[in-house]
């Protein structure tokens, strides 16, 4: 194992260390592993978090306009109920807060477990729950469908919403409008090495990718030939859109990197996204192209949809200022 | 060889157009392999580029307050110079353009032709050149030092001079501050493969770094061990600051990944950089964490200090939105 590390043990807090020196308007909040905005917004908090190797997610979202809070378990693992109850203390300012749950087991457990204990320090609190991974139904670590990428969206239009002086309910309603309509699908060319464990998690053959891989190495659909980028866009997308209807409507589109696949590769296959989108009469009014969900250092991506209305729209057009998005 | 491709020969052209598709702000101009803005600025033309495979650089950097125009050559190939002539042209406001090469002998010659060219035609043109590598004083493919992440502040310098109404003279004045006050160090764990060759260009063992490495893959000072983050911060920061004079000074800093490193491990070695330059009493203002500057799927990093005066720090601090950096 070769990284640029100091000890396995310490990857997470000194991560997020690294995060907030580069974002003075960031708060790192030691033991917690917690990061926050220095200011509180004033309005209702949102907050997400789920085990760390996602990076930038989830502090990465953290500033005006989307997260309030992120709350980072150990390397794809879930933060305990205390570190998460500490990350709704820091993003709640009197108007309640809402998590933000990518569907994993730990994560769901952890988060109402805290969402209990808050409640009990007279926080108002809810929480919504991601599901946007169409590739299984059941997996290693969840209950029902996982949350990947398409998380992005869902904190973005929950921040967003939360930034126009909403109430909790109304900021529970919006991010609940955003999962009811993303639907993401992933693959994986290379596997992934945990700092603690030291080799990598699965392997794959020099000729072959993992279709519908999770984005901790979970199982997927199918291990294939490697297939080139029209291919892989219209393997990918013909799952989502089997799923959901996205006809004629307009859509945001995130082309995501897994952590080592290059920038020139994900732009090759938003391209052929794009293309095949246009065909079937898909709008596609939003791309965003980079590394926004990753599985540490897997090779291989995913896209994600979400089908977009006017108030949808607008709210992921909306500005924010984080580490990993800026919008002005 | 695993990638998100569709044929070799077209990598360059896809990705570009890839890159537009997700930026309508963008233009691509086919053939000519140039990415500019849509609508021309008004102002004297700021215009990069160079071989491809370092995404985002350089047409990730188009856009309002950085470039007007870049060029991409084949991977790890210089652009032509009717390409560059046409990139000049479509930067041009009739203030005339100032071309950023990073110091490489083929861009050296192909973007001065094109100077020549553009003169022809009664544009005003002028160039600087890049040589922010402290690493090697003489490469496989350079006379002199090599330019490599630190011109993305130069590309940054020189666009938010341009916006302020800025002659020619004045842009270059600013752009070659820059130039003179960056300095860039780097090292790669693992290799990367050009599309077109299909294997690794060099090999690194298990246990092995390379200090100093090129983004083509040059080579650099040594193979060693590989060593913690904490010990790499040091090798990097103790050739660059015996190289020139950062004391006291305020700086910008860029922790660059080179394709393949994830985000996390990119801020734990922020955090040791940062650290280590607290405790020689540098004062880092300005933290770049990412992908800026890549080599394909090549594993490591480069770390560039910008020293900043008053103007420096308020032309880097300026608004820009480009695809691979925006600033409110």
């Amino acid at each position: 194992m070769k990284k640029i590390i100091n000890c396995p043990d310490d990857v997470v807090s000194e991560a997020l260390i690294g995060l907030a020196l580069a974002n003075p308007q960031l708060e790192y909040v030691p033991g917690a592993e917690v990061i926050c905005n220095k200011q509180k917004s004033g309005n209702v908090g949102v907050v997400s978090g789920g085990g760390s190797g996602h990076e930038p997610a989830h502090a990465g979202y953290v500033g005006r306009g989307m997260l309030d809070a992120a709350v980072a378990g150990n390397v794809f693992s879930s933060p305990s109920p205390d570190r998460i109850l500490e990350g709704i203390r820091r993003a709640d300012s009197g108007k309640g807060v809402l998590l933000i749950i990518k569907n994993y087991s730990g994560d769901i457990m952890n988060f109402e477990l805290a969402e209990e204990l808050a409640k009990m320090e007279n926080i108002e609190v809810d929480h919504v729950v991601v599901r946007d991974d169409v590739a299984v139904e059941e997996s290693t670590y969840s209950t029902g469908r996982r949350g990947i990428a398409g998380t992005i969206f869902v904190h973005k239009i929950a921040g967003a919403k939360a930034a126009t002086g909403a109430t909790l309910a109304e900021v529970k309603k919006s991010a609940e409008m955003a999962i009811a309509n993303v639907r993401s699908m992933g693959m994986a060319i290379s596997p992934c090495t945990l700092p603690a464990v030291g080799h990598p998690g699965f392997s794959l053959n020099d000729d072959e990718c993992e279709i519908g891989m999770g984005i901790h190495g979970e199982p997927g659909i199918e291990k294939t030939k490697m297939a080139n980028s029209k291919e892989l866009a219209k393997t990918l997308l013909d799952k989502i859109l089997a799923d959901y209807n996205f006809e004629k409507s307009r859509v945001a589109l995130l082309v995501n990197g897994l952590g080592a696949t290059p920038l020139m590769e994900l732009l090759i296959l938003n391209k052929d996204i794009t293309e095949y989108l246009v065909k079937k009469e898909i709008n596609v009014v939003d791309t965003l192209v980079g590394n926004y969900m990753t599985a540490l250092d897997m090779g291989g991506c995913s896209v994600s949809l979400l089908k977009l209305n006017d108030e949808l729209e607008e709210l992921l057009a909306a500005p924010c200022d984080t580490a990993a998005l800026k919008r002005g």
